[in-house]
């Protein structure tokens, strides 16, 4: 198993912001994208947090992600854009994106915005809650690279394809934000790091076969020799595998599909493209009525959900959120644990870039 | 196992037409009923079509369903609509929903209705297809009785609640239309009529307890005694319950949170109230660019979703819709099975409401 250390938060987001700071990226892009990656690891969302420093500092080195890149529309409605990312970091098209439909949202109702030609963007959970922030519905999605297998496949051709939702509610936002695949890439890199079996049915050899070897899986993945993740609902049809199958597929519609961009099985092959596409999408719910009344009955429903009987021996029903904003509220003005392994390639990229290192 | 007898679809859909006019619907609101009742036979979906017919008449006999109800536009802007259906039959509200919604997309490339104080409505698929058949995005929930049970939960507090996509492809258009909790209760009938144990972990005891018996399961949901359908994912968030449960939420958050309806756990509680609450939206992609070109890249994705790499022992890949599409073009022109058991329970229809019998 993985020792664990705890830094402190803030000392965490400013070495992160000095790392992209010395790629290129303003003080403010760079607060940006640091904030993206904090905010994982603040909801207890290790895979996506700090712990993918060293992916993105690879990807800057290769040329995939441009720290110069700017972000540009390229068709424009009043209820819609598609953005071309020009290559950008994911959390910057992603905060462009949003803030765009948000603003569409807020003149019309609603706002559309697909982006093509962009890279990882952390957790899409960010982006919608960029929405709720605003007394919005936030809707987010993004393609990846191909590592999901289609029901009775042996062949990655869609990614883990997340599905994000926020909507306000009291005393905490309902967000919802979740792979399409049975678990995300990050969860079989925690346990490949830890050296763990994977359980059952999470991924599938290059027969197509269920295979609970993680480094063999992930190997497979990046070597494109077959096999990859099982979709939400597993192998086959029995419980439903053809429907997290489905969802990724409307995934890739509204992301790569309708922006002109690159799908899921095309993203990550071409030398120094990664290619991903994202969608973002922001409803002013006050054009179904009152918003008090409607954010009441949102609030009253999950209250009825969390109070319902529990399974025996359970002593929790949780609403989408819950858990990320405990985390939240414990750490952000304390500290993360960071893997020693985590640590020791942070350390290095300071290293590489020149930075102070004070971290533990 | 139950027995089928092949009936011309023509003569079928006379027939059900027959049927709903004499409850005091008109001819064109007994043919719409009709044509979403025939749809789903005629997908194969046998639980959504005519086997429902006896379960409509009853619906309408109690005053569940009212066949003078109008449906009326309660709250309206360019892209939204909230629709009372005031207790009229689910595949009016429906059609008139989606109607509605595409009109509104045509007009300003987004429509968006909500719809409160329906009924079942059948499949929704079936609305979906009317907006690809405008050549527009389509999407639609509804929610449903309670029957599927939040993670770590023992007591079904969220219905079936589907969701349905349809986005115009060729050769087939792509539409997918699935229940959100792991299976419908349509199946636990099937495997209770056949004698059958359930498939681990598609529903719970009421004390929360995995369960393989369909007959008490279905008795416990009919008397609500606790237990149901567990959500898409399984039991727990081992293999994304989590992720099937708040599939479910959004479905009650976009159906009857914003139209002011009934949550899943409050319909079907009154006596003579169904209360189930629909979501329809249309989307003009062409508000995105060139809709010839996204409509190719998106028949060019399937496309290669359906060539890749088959399973060892698999010889398909299917895309959403193709089952159902190949399915109609073989019943449209010729005939579908009715269960023996469904053509007493219409026949009996038949002479309660003084309809000529000439099925079989």
């Amino acid at each position: 198993m993985a020792e664990y250390r705890q830094i402190e938060t803030t000392k965490a987001r400013s070495f992160c912001e000095a790392v992209f700071h010395s790629y290129g990226f303003t003080p403010d892009e760079s607060r940006t994208i640091s904030d993206v990656l904090l905010r994982s690891d603040l909801y207890g969302i290790e895979s996506h947090g700090v712990q993918r420093l060293i992916r993105y500092h690879n990807e800057i080195e290769s040329g995939m992600v441009d720290p110069r890149a700017k972000t540009e529309i390229v068709h424009e409605t009043g209820i819609s854009a598609v953005i071309d990312a020009n290559k950008a970091m994911g959390q910057l098209a992603g905060f462009h994106g949003m803030n765009l439909a948000i603003k569409k949202a807020q003149a019309s109702g609603c706002g559309m915005v697909t982006v093509r030609n962009s890279n990882h963007y952390g957790i899409a959970g960010y982006y919608t809650n960029m929405a709720a922030a605003e007394d919005l519905i936030g809707i987010c999605f993004t393609n990846s690279e191909a590592i999901s297998v289609p029901t009775f496949g042996s062949q990655a051709m869609i990614g883990t394809n997340p599905i994000a939702l926020a909507m306000p509610a009291d005393p905490v936002t309902f967000s919802y934000d979740a792979a399409t695949s049975v678990v995300p890439r990050g969860k079989l890199e925690v346990y490949a790091k830890n050296g763990k079996d994977l359980p059952d049915e999470w991924a599938l050899d290059t027969d197509g076969k269920p295979s609970i070897n993680p480094t063999e899986v992930l190997n497979n993945i990046i070597h494109k020799s077959g096999g990859g993740i099982v979709p939400l609902g597993g192998v086959g049809e029995l419980h439903g595998g053809h429907k997290g199958y489905g969802f990724g597929v409307i995934v890739d519609l509204f992301t790569a599909v309708i922006s002109g961009g690159l799908t899921s099985n095309y993203v990550n092959i071409t030398p120094g493209l990664n290619g991903i596409c994202h969608y973002f999408m922001a409803i002013d719910y006050g054009v179904f009525g009152d918003k008090a009344v409607i954010k009441a009955n949102m609030s009253k429903f999950l209250r009825e959900l969390r109070e319902s009987k529990k399974a025996k021996g359970q002593s929790r029903i949780y609403t989408h959120g819950e858990k990320e904003a405990e985390m939240m509220a414990r750490r952000i003005n304390g500290h993360i644990p960071i893997n020693e392994k985590t640590l020791q390639e942070m350390k290095d990229i300071a290293r590489k870039q020149g930075i102070a290192w004070d971290l533990c």
